[in-house]
């Protein structure tokens, strides 16, 4: 059958951190697409609209009005999936119908006054302040709840519902499935190797190249041997930092330089404002703050949805979800379509 | 903080299947939606069309002719993601970066010559014949395969790019991660019930009734405790059943009325062509052929992404990805509004 190479023969890649597989045949990539085209964004959001409730000085769904804020601006989800004091389920009275209680918040953070800004057209010290505020939200609300997530919809095709610059940060008073699977394999690693799992990952990509996309002195991005979504990447800090608030003020310098060199790259792909989701996981919180969580690594993933352009995406459909992720080419591939792209974003390009 | 409703306070509850949990967030429809809509499904579909490699006649992209067949139709996918006789990566030379071999079939089958038909709107004996020819396909493939993943992806909205009422079986030489989940899951439950799961788990619905949506003698369909899509059900049959090929001829027909009756409601929900992924998981083939697999009973699993009309979907992004799934009704409201709807096609009601 020849020699194995793993851009032409189909192969499966083993997922340490979901314990699970992902199937990569990455000649798929060649097969002609007759199927649905996504909406580009659209190019003419107006930087501000009394309308929009994310906009300084609108009025929001409760009526409440938005202070005039100049920089990131943080307020609670006026429909929250999750709210501090609902009452509890009753005790369940068969084991295939268990449900248990769950409480927490939902908050909205606002990155920039303007609706027609995107992270990756922000400047440092813009990017900076957001980060300063995903650490504050961190500390504040993991305080009290064991897990925190922040995470950014970037774009209509991530569920996202509006243009402005915004993320997500939801506490809940338990530890969501990702969470809790996260916890028992990097866990069951430290405790087999006696090191991190991704503070080894990242010494070893950081060695091995193909996968890199950006790297400083403090942090590097790959596209991860076992990378679902085509462009998918995952943000590692090369030392070992268990949560967004254990960053110095340098390390949080130089994360932001690498979020927008990456977020510039992403955009310069397919030369559209590029959808993901992202987040941060790092050890959970609230109890656990008291317990040792050495074996956590904090990191980001963006989940970006696009596979050959600007109008087509990956569905993550029926073999997908009934069998295992498949994907049309490989990390390597992908990650040196990103390394390639250069850091200046197509927008700010002298003509 | 008053009385427990599922309806109305959110809770998690536990999926047995995949051992992990969904976030019922019920109240969360109210909000309003401003954000993407879908275009619904085109509704001039020809009959026939040459240039569609799908129908009778037509020619595929490999230079073949399709005969001008009257039934199903089956043949080798033009672009598999598995190749039988893909080259084998070498061994893995770090626990972080480990592949593993992958071979195997893709196969397309057409149900029907028609290209403006769906399975609601055919006869009960022509989808009586496509049941027949997934037995046919999971003994062939599954004599030599430990895996057959047979699956339908219906709609633009699921990546299906060819309007043409088909499905698709993809053959493995390794079992897929939903297959390995369900697998030990199951196992587990056996092994500490002494009971197959979902053999009780039909029989507690079935008495439950209130996340029934249709049942006869042999099979029932129900929103399950534990969906995660709005409108996702699981078909159940009340025997124990561990393969497709096992079915008896009468639940076959028994099948093919229940399957009818699911996917007319489907329809009936929003006026539209209902989206969806569904497919097949029964006990692992192959080498498992000789083994213990009472363990695991046959069941289909429908993923339908519609949330509140035939234009707006559910988008599992940003929290769900990075989190956990959550659902914005609950799954009693979902059975009851699907159990209250028209077993007559709204394309088929006398005007
Ligand atoms: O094989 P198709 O129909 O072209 O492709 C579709 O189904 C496959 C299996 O679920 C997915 O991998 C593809 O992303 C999807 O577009
Ligand atoms: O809260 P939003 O932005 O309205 O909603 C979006 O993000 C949520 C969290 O990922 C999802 O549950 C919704 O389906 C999605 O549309």
């Amino acid at each position: 059958a020849g020699r194995f190479r793993a851009s032409e023969h189909q192969h499966v890649r083993y997922n340490p951190l979901r314990d699970d597989w992902v199937l990569v045949s990455a000649h798929r990539v060649k097969r002609p697409w007759q199927g649905q085209l996504e909406k580009p964004p659209p190019e003419d959001v107006p930087r501000w609209d009394p309308k929009n409730p994310l906009c300084p000085g609108a009025t929001r769904a409760n009526g409440e009005v938005n202070p005039k804020y100049e920089g990131t601006f943080v307020f609670p989800n006026d429909f929250p999936a999750l709210h501090p004091d609902a009452p509890e389920p009753d005790d369940s009275d068969h084991p295939l119908f268990r449900a248990a209680p769950a409480q927490g918040v939902c908050k909205v953070m606002c990155f920039h006054p303007w609706s027609d800004l995107t992270l990756p057209l922000m400047s440092l010290p813009e990017i900076r302040a957001v980060i300063d505020a995903w650490a504050e939200l961190a500390t504040e609300l993991g305080a009290s709840y064991p897990w925190v997530q922040i995470f950014e919809n970037k774009g209509a095709m991530m569920g996202c519902s509006n243009p402005h610059p915004h993320c997500q940060v939801w506490a809940s008073s338990f530890l969501p499935n990702e969470a809790r699977l996260e916890d028992r394999t990097q866990r069951q690693h430290l405790s087999e190797h006696g090191v991190p799992m991704l503070l080894e990952y990242a010494e070893q990509e950081a060695r091995r190249k193909e996968r890199l996309v950006v790297e400083n002195a403090d942090w590097l991005v790959v596209v991860p041997y076992w990378a679902t979504w085509p462009y998918q990447t995952l943000l590692l800090p090369r030392r070992h930092v268990c949560r967004l608030q254990d960053l110095s003020d340098s390390e949080k310098d130089s994360l932001a330089s690498i979020m927008q060199r990456l977020l510039i790259k992403y955009d310069n792909l397919f030369e559209v404002s590029f959808p993901y989701s992202m987040g941060w996981h790092g050890a959970p919180t609230g109890a656990f703050l008291e317990e040792d969580c050495r074996h956590w690594q904090l990191h980001a993933h963006y989940y970006p949805p696009l596979l050959r352009s600007a109008t087509v995406r990956k569905f993550m459909v029926g073999y997908e979800m009934l069998a295992q992720a498949q994907r049309d080419l490989t990390p390597e591939q992908a990650a040196e379509r990103l390394r390639s792209l250069p850091e200046v974003h197509y927008k700010k390009r002298a003509e």
